[in-house]
């Protein structure tokens, strides 16, 4: 009987296995998709694009043992050669190649230069182009850093006792009702795509005490704006036993500074290609949104308008005035007004107009929303109720605060915002593999 | 200004920090829901359900400062007491309790008695009543475990060059088009939700050469068995310059074995909770799909019938005739007839009625589909043609094979499926937090 027995090493080498070990003058075999190629007369520069980078293989006349016209770009190939060591070349060392056996060819030429440093191309085209655009070493390695991100947050939860539970994401009613809702039918039933995991992590508070779940969510907002996507990965959390609200924002403070730290060990080379410096984490300010407001008011000379909201504008001077005056990337606005928050939101007890919320900006962008929920059964219908809101298809949501549950609260955080302003752009679709807008479903 | 540092210890203690310090003596504080209450007169077992396990706490009247009445089932609570050694009680100590700070308390008593060992109830009130349900030790560690399994697959495939992505879940077309899709409508156009992120994590393999998803898929299908799901968690993964699509097989091996090494390392308790012993996968027998339906025939007195697929009673016997002849738990069944396959199946050269495929059982049960994808594209081309079917639709996948894509396959893991069997269930609903099926859109 054949069996199966594991992972075992190739024989073609990654670039950190040539790095690991001394192979000057040895033969070794390399794969990649050809990246550029620069013909010089009797030898030509060969660019593998790997997945670990990019490897200067060099072609010579009359020692490589193939015709240099048979590589084309775009091509995946398989190299044989020697490695020498190259001060010039961007590794440090180059592979003289010997022999080639082609992969697969492309059947056309490119759309687009993705061998450019900087693709300087619209983001339409980048996004219509998206299979071939993320090519692009700088492209591709926004997205490496995204990974970064999530397996951060998972990994420091992990570590802090959380369990990680997958949620449905059709229901019949969703967490927060209402409007914004996508809509479909289910077997000639009525049903929803959730806009949250909200209902379902507060539930499992009861079960796991502690739980995240990293998913999709589904907006459908009219929004086209620069920030909003209609689909997009949440990173939620939600914690019991919680002495106060600031026991969340604690926990993501610890997220955060265990995902830079992630960065910058296990994602220097992406950083470096997209010459980022991972913000300050080591302690983010937090100020009352009533206070917030005022002080912008004030530092901009600006009008004081609605007491209840922040305008987009108004949240990008709080990042512009923290930034200035405490250089911090982050600031937590806590105490946002009762009557802008969601029903499951725990008012202040000092001041109910309040509640024990907050949002986190970084650097002058929401993307955090998050807070004490209420978690006695009579107090959340008595909320309800004074809402003038009806519980019929919250019952399931309802019946875990019946059965008793701890103090607790939590918080969702838009991986493609957080992403967006760590790699500096200012259009949250740079920052989204496949974003889905307004006028965006494809590719 | 106030600023939030990070995760600080809190003052309640959680069992493993008790267990690591010697607290013998000691006051600590401990909190958690009231799992269950022993009143034997002068002294009661107060038993507290926290996140890792139950703990033994004891009530003794008049050395505890409160009257027991005040403790209610299902109330959330904190205690303050001395840790004492106990043989008897499952930890190993237990906590006689000095004060007592009640968090919360249900409204209503529990509708199952969730602290039985075994929640001895239907699948369907288990169901109705999951967040409550959930709290049971043996239902809870269920999804520990599932846990473990996503989180292995993760950590797996990060230490093998994999990159995670995120695609979307909305779309304008299907990746492998037609029935069973769920139909929305998306600000005026019709759209689906993905049966699977095939389409994506291909184009993806050109970008980042090895990629992986794990994420919900959708499927309408009206089968109402015991082992479908009409929403699921798919484990996916699509790696780029294979040799054989037996390397696919050779990491999801990898997979199986990181994971069930991780599962009896970091699950322990859990495993012990369920007396789960975690299957063999040191070797995965494989063998070619004609071949596993004659030796079934054969071995068990089967009328032959459908040479083109396997019926479930098939697979359940290849997994028995396997178990039996070879002691193996896992089998690959290989070379599944092309006409059962989709069009970017790479058909087998050697007889392209067959396909270089596979399925992995797992018990009997298929938990696997994968193989090699076609990567030229003008074989894709004429595959899709000699198939009767349009291009339409699916320009911006074929675009990646235009300009040049390496040989690659890949697979997708029904998270709940292999749940299901390593837990030793025969309804997937079990395995699933919260199922959707043809019945199903609540809680």
């Amino acid at each position: 009987m054949k069996v199966i027995t594991g992972v075992t090493p190739k024989e073609t080498l990654e670039i950190s296995e040539i790095l690991a070990r001394d192979l000057t003058g040895c033969e070794v075999r390399v794969n990649g998709a050809v990246h550029t190629i620069r013909d010089m007369g009797e030898v030509a520069f060969i660019v593998l694009r790997k997945r670990e980078g990019l490897l200067q293989c060099v072609y010579e006349e009359g020692v490589s043992a193939f015709d240099l016209k048979e590589i084309k770009e775009a091509a995946t190939v398989e190299f044989s050669g020697i490695v020498k060591q190259e001060e010039r070349a961007p590794l440090g060392f180059e592979i003289r190649v010997r022999t080639v056996r082609i992969l697969s060819e492309p059947a056309e030429p490119m759309p687009l230069q993705i061998s450019k440093w900087k693709l300087n191309t619209s983001l339409e085209a980048k996004l219509n182009n998206r299979a071939i655009s993320l090519r692009n070493v700088q492209e591709r390695a926004k997205f490496r850093l995204q990974e970064g991100i999530t397996r951060g947050f998972r990994d420091f939860l992990y570590g802090q006792g959380f369990t990680e539970v997958h949620t449905p994401k059709l229901g019949a009613k969703s967490a927060e009702g209402g409007a914004n809702l996508f809509k479909l039918e289910y077997f000639h039933r009525p049903a929803i795509l959730q806009q949250s995991p909200q209902f379902y992590k507060q539930m499992m508070v009861g079960v796991f005490d502690r739980v995240f779940e990293t998913g999709p969510v589904f907006r459908a907002e009219k929004h086209n704006t620069k920030r909003h996507l209609n689909e997009y990965t949440s990173l939620d959390f939600e914690m019991g036993y919680i002495d106060s609200f600031e026991d969340i924002m604690a926990m993501e403070t610890g997220f955060l500074q265990y995902t830079m730290d992630l960065l910058n060990r296990e994602y220097a080379g992406e950083l470096e290609i997209l010459g980022i410096i991972t913000p300050r984490t080591d302690e983010i300010p937090q100020v009352r949104f009533d206070e917030a407001k005022r002080m912008v008011a004030e530092k901009y000379d600006r009008q004081f308008r609605n007491p209840f909201d922040l305008e987009p504008e108004e949240e990008q001077l709080i990042g512009k005035l923290f930034k200035e005056d405490y250089g911090a990337d982050f600031v937590f606005v806590t105490h946002y007004p009762s009557k802008k928050r969601p029903f499951y939101a725990m008012d202040d007890p000092a001041d109910p107009t309040y509640t024990l919320s907050f949002d986190l900006l970084f650097r002058g962008l929401e993307i955090t929303t998050g807070g004490q929920r209420i978690h006695n059964y009579q107090e959340l219908l008595d909320k309800i109720a004074a809402r003038g809101m009806e519980t019929e298809g919250m019952e399931h949501y309802l019946a875990a605060f019946k059965h008793g549950m701890p103090p607790h609260g939590g918080l969702g955080i838009g991986l493609e915002r957080l992403t967006m302003h760590l790699i500096g752009e200012e259009n949250v679709r740079e920052a989204t593999l496949f974003p889905r807008d307004l006028n965006r479903l494809e590719p």
